[in-house]
């Protein structure tokens, strides 16, 4: 058994959104240290893994600002308070210690003590949304995958991408000049993304540097250990094998509430239900703030995460700090003073 | 009788701090339309009026923002949606119509009608401290004033300005080179203010540009119609008379609650009782946001009126078109369309 790393901390914050980060902020204020951990691999959440450069308008303050700009911004706010970071794990499982704290593992294993948990989780995990291939988890890491990590691994490979979206032509496009040969297989005739893009990999495929195949789909997959190959289905054709040692299908993330769904918290359509009063959730000790929470009249906004996670930092004062009054200042009167 | 204008609107927002310049945000994101009454003379609440420049750091995606520069900011990013302003008039009386709507009447007679009111009136009006003095009524506007608006109007006058804080030594630092005649009164012996400008205001003294008084007050008035002179209390001293033409206290604003205490909304230690669902008052129609407002929890932060307005233009949204649905756009997606 490998031994592993114990992080302790006062507040455990499940997700590193805007949310998650906000939280930081307000605890540091009652100094109060955290710690977050997010299943992505940068913090932001949505922002920076769906729409870094868009602009957002409805931040108060900001007539308009970029997702991935408003995330720096947060990153620098809560810079003082000098955060850690457990990035690219997911949240997997809880336990209540003896002396009332909370045990969280990792998906990799790494222990987290604290004992308060704001679970700022968003809509949850991002999955990759999978094709229903029956056998296609037998290849997954073995010739399967989901997202384009490092373009290098598929150099002077045989690779089909499945997909019809700016994810599957952009990386179309870029793996023109890497693989030795790349297939695009798209369901539809015409595609979801860019214009430009489309007409790129249209020009890709007329010059013979890739193969297009519109209206078809990936069916069936074969190979002993690693894939080998794709069963193509194309409209009006018969379903034909076509060589390959890559099929990456791009059709997006989706996003899942995934082991926080077994917490034993009071779950409402994906949601974990909470108190307005301070957004905690049924189980003392443990707070739901941002777009993982439900409440009457609950807005999936950005702007409404960091009221709800500035309300629940003053009664996590009081679980962690029982004898202590929280003392209300402005920052404006009082600074901002760090760890 | 003079014959007033009639302003209609969606939402009277009472009060154009914070809160209520963001509300015309949400607000016109939902397409309604807003006008905001405020007794002061320009918008921006506590943060043009207390502390305009002076950094806030507790505003998200904001390491730091200097008051006024929010309030700018928040100008800018409500210009779309082109809200009406009545500045420098106290919302006084407010009356149903028949036909379900309000009717709103400022202390200078100027009637507003609107479905929906949104009190955002922080805490409250500010009313200038005014010292214990019998018949200082009697002399106000004839010689007293409690604010100076424009300095060119103390020009070759007689002038007493009372007062140990930065207002009171800014002001006689100014008029030293205006007045005919100026005199600084102060009760006790050290200023509150800022240590130059105190040590500018005794070299003004040394050099016999003004008159300076510390230990003393102001405690009697007398004159004909207009101010003639006050009778100065000095510690140790014997009464005596100051021949003035003008008296100036400037003891700072303190707010009050005022008319909005007979509304017949349930209040609670001078802060209005609402919903936290919508931030609703006990009277239909009627929300109240940011820091006027109380309930479990609150907190007198600028942030959380932010969310406040934003949960509360939903309601406000059904009150006003009962029979359609809100349309819940992401910025992002949809961008910010204004009148
Ligand atoms: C295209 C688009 C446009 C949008 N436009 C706007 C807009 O204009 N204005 C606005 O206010 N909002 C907008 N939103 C919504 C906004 O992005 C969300 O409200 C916001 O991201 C919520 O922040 P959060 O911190 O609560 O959650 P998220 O940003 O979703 O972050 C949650 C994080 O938790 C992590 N996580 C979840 N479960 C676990 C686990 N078990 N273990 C580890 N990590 C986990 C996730 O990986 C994720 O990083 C938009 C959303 C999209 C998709
Ligand atoms: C020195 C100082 C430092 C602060 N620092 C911070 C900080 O760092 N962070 C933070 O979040 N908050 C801070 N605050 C608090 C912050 O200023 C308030 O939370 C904020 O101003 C509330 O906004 P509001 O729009 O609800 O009310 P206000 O800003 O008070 O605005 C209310 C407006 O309503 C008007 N009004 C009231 N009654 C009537 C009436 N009957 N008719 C017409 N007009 C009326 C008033 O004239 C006023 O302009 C600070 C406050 C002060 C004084």
């Amino acid at each position: 058994m490998s031994e592993n790393k114990v992080i302790e901390t006062d507040i455990l914050i499940i997700g590193a959104g805007p949310t998650g980060l906000f939280t930081v902020f307000e605890a540091g204020l009652l100094k109060l240290r955290c710690h977050l951990i997010d299943y992505l691999p940068q913090p932001g959440g949505q922002l920076t893994e769906i729409y870094p450069k868009k602009p957002i308008y409805d931040i108060p303050g900001f007539p308009d600002v970029l997702a991935g700009d408003l995330i720096d911004n947060l990153m620098k706010q809560i810079e003082p308070f000098n955060p850690g970071f457990t990035l690219g794990e997911r949240a997997e499982e809880i336990e209540r210690l003896e002396d009332g704290r909370f045990k969280l593992t990792s998906h990799k294993g790494t222990v987290h003590i604290a004992p308060v948990i704001a679970i700022a989780g968003g809509l949850g995990c991002f999955a990759p949304r999978k094709p229903p291939i029956s056998n296609i988890a037998d290849f997954e890491d073995r010739g399967i995958e989901y997202i384009i990590r490092e373009p290098e691994f598929y150099r002077d490979k045989k690779v089909v991408i499945a997909g019809g979206g700016d994810s599957a032509l952009d990386w179309t496009i870029y793996l023109a000049d890497v693989a030795k040969e790349l297939t695009l297989v798209h369901r539809r005739k015409g595609f979801r993304g860019a214009l430009d893009s489309v007409e790129k990999v249209e020009q890709l495929a007329e010059a013979g540097r890739i193969k297009l195949l519109t209206e078809s789909q990936v069916v069936g997959l074969k190979g002993e250990e690693q894939l080998q190959g794709v069963e193509i289905k194309q409209k009006g054709a018969d379903n034909y094998w076509l060589e390959t040692e890559h099929f990456v299908p791009l059709f997006g993330l989706s996003p899942k509430l995934g082991p926080i769904g077994e917490w034993g918290l009071n779950i409402n359509r994906s949601a974990v239900e909470v108190d307005t009063f301070d957004y905690s959730t049924n189980v003392p000790g443990i707070f739901a703030i941002g777009d993982i929470n439900t409440y009457p009249g609950k807005l999936k906004l950005i702007l409404c995460g960091f009221h709800e996670a500035t309300l629940m930092v003053q009664s996590a004062f009081k679980i962690i700090h029982p004898e202590k009054k929280v003392q209300f200042k402005y920052t404006t009167v009082n600074g901002v003073n760090g760890f």
